[in-house]
């Protein structure tokens, strides 16, 4: 680290797609899968690039996620980001959720709602198309569960590009009505989330689809670089500095292993210092839908997929692609999961908008109800500070906690009115 | 303007609060009407103090509306802030949409959808309860058509401190529901907004709410100016330029006549430059409310209170406080106000989703219409840059536009499926 300010990277610091299985190396392409092994592939980096990059020029760059272009696989050149700008979400501090759950170190929620459709995929799909974009694509398109059905539409709708997005048929209609106003395809499909992703990887294949860029299916290695900034802002947010504690949501599990992967990296080329002890990651899931953290309960590294219910829907992949690197990473780092039923997750989102004023998305109810959980069971430290990850806006699922608020009082509009329901004493 | 940074002020730059009717004065406190002719008070400024603030002083403040406290009548000391640190929301370029509307110049969409609780609102309850807490109140209400219900609620929450949210009976679920979950108390009124607002107005003066800070009632001139940091940052987003052509909805009518008061105060203390021909203001309403935009029609100062209809709900207030005030500063700036009916609206919120990627709620829709009226019936320039305000979210009045849009494929999940839906070509 140094305090000259250099200038931002023109080029990719991006090196090869390299596969997690067996490690073999490809170019960068629209690639997902090994050639070898069929393995995932992930997007490796030239480490002497990164290593330039400085806290100086980062805190010059744009208050959004291209701050961190020079540790990205695409964006440096401003001229052809696919972008709405998401990223620098508040990281609010809460006292009062630490108090009510035990908690005696700083507790602090990274809330992801503040993205400009509402959850974390803005950032994911602002590299993923931007990343297409050069790749050569002109229509863009997704499986979704969702929130990246909504963020896709709306990237594609801002840069002018046609969409085609792919849900399953029983979405929660925000979400629904979320993508369709922007106008583009949307296909809703007689099935579950994992029944449209294996569609998608067939149409990918096909050459109406050559032209088609699906987010998370052919440029999924740098769909999921995009999480990364979300570890890159909680350090830089804390005064660059990484929390001994993190708390986050697992649906394809690659969340947690991204913003693992950031922190490694921001001591790796020197940005940050690690926690004396190193940092800790735990994984948070619903009952309707816990496959990943029943293979850590059963210690094993057989990850059964599941057909999910229940209503934290964004969190609904039966099958996550990611579960194995999001075990290792949680091993590691001397973690934990554990996964919260449909009542838990009502009383996680009402308890945090009642102590920070942050209203969640079901997968929001699930981390706290799962944090709530770590805390009692002792696998969480309450001694050591904390973050949790919200990433999901709750007007988005609205239905969940509709039956359990509404007005207190209901009165005439009079003082008659107001003396006879007791608030005049 | 100097180059120095100066320290930020540590006191507020407010001096009076003067009566907008008359022009009596009376010391900061805890009042809205004059007491010699019953008009409505405003903030007035130490001109000396705000002419000391620098641009160099505002960006080097953090990224929110508190960055511009020292133009503010509350907030300069960071520890005194009741916020949820609103504000800096995107300024979007909006090609697409000036090309479907026939504008020639650049047009830009302020996005207040991005503040935490999605609108414009939480910039005016920032600066009120700030004041608030300053005048010793210990509990936060407010009369609400939705919106401020919201903010009051998630301020309240984040701060610790109770609050009273008084709604009508008749608002969008989304918005009862965003009120309630941070876990206040929440008060539906059989009758319509003004009926909510006169109750109000009524308890304040009650012994039982001697202790309740009402931001839109005994608070309210403070409130009011935190509609000012919407003019600030479009100025600065913009480069510290003032648009030639900004087009606002208007409820109450002061936002309009905040944001032109924004413009005004960065022109008199030199922060900017005001265009070679001054820039005009246009006002927005709903055909269900629109008394302000008659009474300009009609020529006439006489605004006729209406009983409002329509979906555009956060818009309507049938008799708006600050009507005349903004008839005033269309008129001197050379402006024009219209009103939009649901289906033009419905239209709007689809219009600005497909052409910039901005999901807005009804009053957002309002806007586009009326600035698409605008540009149809001359009012508005094409060939002069031109800023629209969106001042909320659409997933906050979903129903707005359920019925129009949705899935436009449904198939079973196999290739099969795909190619009878003939997305095989």
């Amino acid at each position: 680290m140094t305090s000259t300010v250099n200038a931002p990277a023109a080029t990719s610091p991006a090196r090869a797609l390299v596969c997690r299985g067996c490690g073999a190396e490809f170019p960068l392409a629209a690639q997902h899968a090994c050639f070898e092994c069929f393995g995932p592939l992930e997007v490796a980096y030239d480490q002497a690039a990164l290593a330039r990059v400085t806290r100086e020029q980062i805190e010059a760059g744009p208050q959004n996620i291209w701050r961190y272009a020079a540790l990205l696989p695409a964006g440096q050149d401003p001229s052809t980001r696919v972008s709405l700008d998401p990223g620098l979400t508040p990281l609010v501090s809460a006292p009062g959720l630490a108090a009510e759950l035990g908690l005696r170190a700083p507790l602090w929620v990274k809330d992801d709602s503040a993205n400009p459709t509402h959850s974390f995929k803005d950032r994911v799909v602002s590299v993923a198309l931007t990343a297409a974009r050069g790749l050569g694509f002109t229509r863009f398109a997704c499986a979704s569960t969702g929130n990246l059905a909504n963020s896709v539409a709306a990237h594609a709708a801002r840069a002018g590009v046609p969409s085609i997005v792919f849900i399953p048929g029983d979405l929660e209609q925000g979400k629904v009505i979320t993508t369709a106003v922007y106008g583009g395809d949307l296909v809703a499909i007689d099935g579950s989330y994992d029944d449209v992703n294996r569609l998608c990887s067939e149409l990918v294949e096909t050459d109406e689809f050559e032209d088609t860029a699906f987010v998370n299916v052919n440029v999924r290695p740098y769909y999921a670089e995009g999480s990364k900034t979300l570890g890159y802002e909680v350090a830089e947010q804390l005064g660059w500095r990484i929390p001994e504690q993190v708390v986050i949501p697992m649906a394809s599990g690659e969340l947690l292993t991204k913003v693992d992967k950031a922190f490694t990296e921001l001591v790796e080329i020197g940005l940050v210092e690690a926690p004396a002890n190193g940092w800790t990651v735990f994984g948070a899931q619903s009952l309707g839908c816990n496959p990943i953290a029943v293979a850590l309960h059963g210690d094993t590294d057989t990850i059964v997929p599941v057909k999910p219910t229940g209503i934290a829907k964004s969190l609904n992949i039966g099958d996550p692609a990611a579960g194995l690197y999001a075990l290792e990473a949680v091993r590691r780092t001397g973690g934990w999961m554990d996964y919260a039923d449909d009542d838990e997750i009502r009383e996680g989102i009402r308890l945090l908008a009642r102590t920070t004023g942050v209203f969640a998305e079901t997968a929001g109810g699930v981390t706290v109800a799962v944090l709530k959980k770590l805390v009692e069971s002792g696998k969480l430290d309450p001694e050591k500070e904390t973050v949790v990850f919200n990433t999901g806006e709750g007007l988005k699922t609205l239905d969940a906690v509709a039956g359990l608020v509404g007005p207190t009082y209901r009165i005439k509009p009079s003082l008659r009115g107001a003396r006879d329901a007791g608030l005049l004493g």
